[in-house]
């Protein structure tokens, strides 16, 4: 299987540390691949419209995505329920709370196209802030989650980790840490895991 | 089970269509609900810390989101494998297109976001380009599958039925019957359903 990638992308952070905690990691070739927003890409618009990262790439051709979808795949894969649940309200719970950090990081992401990469004279406060407040409240969501923080690692647990590693590295002053102790802490026993260890993204 | 909705969201749209087909719909409270960009909406953050329309709220309380997870929740509800193939490559294929098919509508929706409520000196064309052209290009991809746009319904037929119905809605003059006459031939079709007929968007 080959999986389209970059060290920058949060989505493709969150699918490696499955890979790895799945005991997948071997079985993937990383393809290094840059999308930039309002510029075209055509070679990789034919793998995926959307020029978005990571698409995984079987090795009879099949495309899957998105980072969500491909993440159940390799869950599957490695036998079922490893880290999201077979079944029951605990399923819809982490898939749920997985939607959500994934919305999160649209937001975030939404956020840094507005205020780096859009030229100046066109940015618009309103929306950038609004879409901060989005991933902050999510935050503040996840804070009083103490039983989500603590219980076996699950994908839910491993896409906050990529929230908070995403706010660290393209808000590094936003001050998370100090509005959120306990997912300071939760951080920080995450980064115990050779798996969210290694995939820290760059410097910024 | 009550359902947060708007009938301009393609999301909830697709939710709908969804219940209908599962023989569910009598089931769900329609709760509308409205967000705008840039905008707070205090009271329904509380909900969901990303404004987003639709949420399943369960009669426990438990909150289902997205839209995906939602109508995955309503298959399982009414016996599995209905509109998501229960297993195989037919599975991830169905997975993959509906995934797609939601970032389509999320660039469709930036696109609107950007021309027509942006305010006017702040508008960036390379950003509204490239989200159009990767919804384009998604319509492109599905005009070439001529088994996806034949075979019994499931949720990516859906969700590709909502894409166009959005497109009509908010981007009447685009012109995607011409260029893509299978997804024309394949969406009159819908049509003739009732959960797709009394689920068109109001006039824009």
């Amino acid at each position: 299987m080959k999986l389209t990638f970059s060290p920058a992308s949060p989505f493709a952070r969150k699918v490696r540390i499955a890979a790895i905690e799945l005991g997948l990691i071997d079985k993937i070739e990383f393809v290094p691949t840059t999308v930039v927003p309002g510029q075209p890409n055509d070679e990789y618009s034919k793998i995926h419209p959307l020029k978005k990262l990571p698409v995984l790439i079987l090795d009879n051709g099949d495309v899957i995505l998105d980072s969500c979808v491909i993440v159940e795949y390799l869950d599957e894969l490695a036998g079922g329920g490893k880290l999201i649940p077979a079944s029951g309200a605990a399923r819809w719970k982490v898939k749920s709370d997985h939607s959500l950090l994934q919305g999160m990081l649209d937001s975030m992401l939404l956020c840094r196209y507005e205020n780096m990469v859009r030229p100046e004279g066109s940015r618009w406060k309103a929306w950038s802030d609004d879409h901060w407040n989005r991933a902050w409240r999510g935050m503040a969501r996840f804070e009083q989650q103490a039983d989500m923080l603590s219980r076996p690692l699950d994908i839910s647990q491993i896409a906050l980790t990529c929230v908070l590693g995403y706010a660290d590295f393209r808000f590094a002053d936003c001050g998370w840490r100090k509005s959120y102790p306990r997912l300071d802490t939760f951080h920080q026993k995450m980064l115990e895991r050779p798996s969210v260890k290694i995939s820290m993204p760059p410097a910024a």
